[in-house]
């Protein structure tokens, strides 16, 4: 373990994927956790290996890397009714998912053991028992989940009581007391932990919220205020129903607002980016009033607001913005994001600290793209080609002279759709033709087999997202839309950008943007082994 | 006043009003202003008369109405520093709404005081004490806002308290304390209100809370367990920066789980509708992990959980969803399928409880549709087309004969785009074409130029919005997308949908249904008349 007051545990990739509209492939999976880690987080839930082959295979990818600050735990329950731990299924699957750290959760209400899981309550202590004590015995750090342990409490408190300190005397490492359904007022639950740590040490317990009465937070922050140790929660509050507690606003408030330490204090100024960079990945669009974090976390209207924050900004903004990296913003004035734009050229490697006539240029070019919907947060590849682009540094592989695309239905029949291009690679003329099962996927049909006989390597990347957003709400079919391409080529993962009322030209310039970034990475790495 | 434990105090219009995107017209306003009058809402500030024309307008136009339950409210601030009460067109603007209540706020924060108002300690006290004591003169209910009370009393607790029992001695009638920056914790706004009701009684006392901490709810409800009589909120939270308290979330806090009397019973089943109603014509999609109301507030993916509610429904539902007007929702299963697909039937009036050989066929299509990626929870048009072209009740508008889009791009240009389109209406062919900006909008163009000489009806309608989502995420541009459209004619707003890999035919399927809804609809409307 370590010294900090407050244990972050991460569980978006497993409770996460419980919300209605998430899903996140094992590779996307694998990059959110490897993001976590770096930024210092303790725990990294990272699936249910039993319930499911894609947490399964997500579990096998990350033995393959290594994480530096995050233990990562796989999810599972107890063994069965009537079965031994060891011939469980379960478990077996928990193991084979060779994590440092595990989580079980088991039944603390009396009334879902009766009428839903049926079986007699002193089974399920030996369920329990069992699980943790087996888990133990193969070296596992081991995480209890209580599951609906404020419901049990109300219902039958002695019997919640035997729960916990059966898995404790088990050998469990963690308690965790949920609130599965969410629905604890803060008093109610603040009673029950001041009840809790009378018979176990509060740095042995944890905090799981749901947010069905908007309370997760709340009741988060009153679980550490009475002493617990460990706070569970996701990114941006994704969740089942209302959500789980948002594990960056309980970091803000814990470590901005009163001090307690969660992660190291250069990982508080990429909260509002690690939020972004989340959201984009379960392309679900950002909450803008989300704590913290959100695009108009720190906005002023107008008036009186904007007069008194420009005279002092603690006026009307409880903390610094600059604090989780987010940045106050005016509507109507155009002061800010520069600082923006700097932080994201610094990730590249460019210190636009250095005020270069060119590092202005990159500058303004930016600014200038966000301002019509793009969104480099979320496009490395595309602001790494940009950049290049800008400093001059950038070999176009290939000249576009021109392409159509052909979409055609007659009567109910399902419609046709080819396309044709013609690019000049050093003077030398191609001209080819595709189909596609949708007008992008015939033009990055045609554009690839086009470029193949020039670059060879280009077989090995494929595309593996294509998100699309629309930008306006109250322009009908002529809005504005915004693709996000990711590519990979088995080595790494890019992500490009194109933004156009037309969605074959926002598609047209994010895989452009792709494949540009697959050459430029393999002429320079090339380079490096000569 | 009446005999309500709490008093709920609605500022949807005023202070929801200062959210980044929200914008509501003078009628607008008043449209929302009788739904919470109806409902019984204790009062509703319905805008600040002094700061701009259209609250102005809105208190002249709700003049002529007259409201059953709610004390409609005039917002404004204190006079001006050396000014007479009288004098200030401030106040005037106040007692020209003619409403029984006026809020005026009043500066707590001696930072505010002396660096952004400038003026003395002493003359911000004799403002606030005029300013109400004129307003109690002209015999109306004054509600003073204590703005940045809690900044005010952790920084000068002496001069907080004083500027508080200045507003009561002058005769306001409540004192609302005002955590306007958000930034206060829980437990820090539960001691600084344990001193307060030391010296002014709770039931003269409200709280005001904004959700920077994301904590808005949770500092309301304690202010309420501390005993505060009034609490202020907005709809769905809607409000500047994070957002003010989510008034619904407090609501079902409150009435629902804590048994205190808010709103008339029946009312309480009406909070999703009202939710709903208000992000219609706000024009926000709606959040659906909203507590209570959301969407997917009673939803479940699948697994154990849905097992589990079918059980029992308390066992992952912390309140019967009907209580407050929403529902369950079980995603996933071939079960839930069914009487999900009967909830709907219902709504649009057709009881598919008779087993009768179109009502099957109706639930057969519906669930293949909705496994091949169709969503009809958020598409009635289409829902309500395809339940007519099943029952034979539908009359085609017209027969698609053929159609081509044809999107060029040569060398950096912009893309051309172009459609043509051959239809025909009782035996009757046009052949058209239109260009666009994107692909989708050329088609639709080219369609209603097309039809519009059949239905002229058709002009009245236009798109409100255009969404599109991919469905899977790895297949790249050959992913299924979903196209979701919205159309209007300017009395009903109808939502049509599309699956497809190719983006033109799956909005070509959505601007169909969207087109076959309104005539439709027209047509019935028509035999309704005659």
């Amino acid at each position: 373990m370590n010294s900090s007051d407050v244990l972050i545990y991460d569980t978006t990739l497993r409770d996460g994927t419980q919300g209605e509209q998430i899903n996140f492939s094992a590779e996307e999976k694998l990059r959110i956790a490897q993001r976590l880690d770096e930024m210092g987080f303790h725990y990294i839930e990272g699936g249910w290996p039993g319930s499911n082959p894609k947490d399964a295979r997500f579990f096998e990818m990350a033995k393959e890397v290594s994480f530096e600050h995050a233990r990562l735990t796989a999810f599972g329950s107890t063994r069965k009714p009537n079965t031994e731990a060891a011939a469980c299924p379960n478990i077996a699957a928990l193991l084979q998912a060779e994590t440092p750290a595990v989580a079980i959760f088991g039944k603390t209400w009396d009334l879902h053991i009766s009428e839903i899981l049926n079986v007699s309550l002193e089974e399920n202590l030996a369920m329990i028992h069992d699980s943790v004590e087996y888990l133990k015995s193969k070296g596992k750090e081991v995480v209890f989940d209580a599951e609906h342990f404020f419901d049990g409490y109300k219902n039958n408190p002695g019997y919640a009581r035997q729960v916990i300190e059966t898995a404790l005397s088990a050998g469990a490492d963690m308690i965790v007391l949920c609130d599965t359904n969410g629905g604890t007022m803060p008093h109610t639950l603040t009673a029950i932990i001041n009840e809790v740590i009378s018979y176990i040490p509060p740095y042995l317990l944890g905090m799981h919220a749901h947010n069905d009465c908007g309370l997760a937070v709340a009741n988060t922050m009153a679980a550490v205020q009475a002493g617990v140790r460990m706070v569970h929660g996701t990114i941006n509050g994704y969740g089942e129903r209302c959500g789980n507690a948002d594990i960056i606003t309980i970091i803000g408030n814990l470590q901005v607002k009163m001090n307690k330490r969660c992660l190291p204090e250069n990982s508080i100024r990429e909260l509002t980016h690690l939020s972004n960079y989340v959201s984009d990945i379960a392309n679900i669009p950002p909450l803008n009033s989300r704590p913290f974090v959100g695009r108009s976390a720190f906005t002023h209207k107008g008036g009186i607001h904007v007069d008194a924050v420009l005279k002092n900004p603690i006026a009307y903004e409880h903390i610094k913005p600059e604090l989780v990296g987010n940045h106050e913003r005016v509507l109507v004035s155009d002061l800010s994001g520069k600082s923006n734009i700097a932080y994201k050229a610094r990730e590249m490697g460019i210190d636009l600290g250095k005020e270069t006539s060119i590092n202005k240029k990159i500058v303004q070019q930016i600014k200038m793209m966000e301002d019509q919907g793009y969104h480099f947060d979320s496009a490395d590849g595309s602001l790494s080609i940009l950049m290049k682009k800008i400093k001059g540094e950038l070999k176009e592989p290939f000249i576009l002279e021109s392409f159509q695309v052909f979409n055609a239905k007659t009567g109910d029949n399902p419609p046709v759709t080819q396309a044709s291009i013609k690019i000049s690679v050093g003077g030398e003329e191609e001209l080819t033709a595709a189909e596609g099962n949708g007008p992008v996927n015939a033009l990055d049909n045609a554009l690839r087999k086009a470029l193949t006989k020039f670059y060879p390597n280009i077989r090995d990347m494929h595309l593996v997202d294509f998100k699309v957003r629309i930008l306006e709400g109250c322009e009908g079919t002529a809005a504005k839309v915004r693709v996000l391409i990711d590519s990979s080529d088995g080595r790494d993962i890019w992500s490009t950008i194109g933004v156009s009322t037309n969605i074959i030209e926002a598609s047209w310039q994010a895989l452009v943007d792709s494949i540009q970034y697959k050459l430029s990475k393999d002429e320079e790495n090339k380079e490096c082994k000569v």
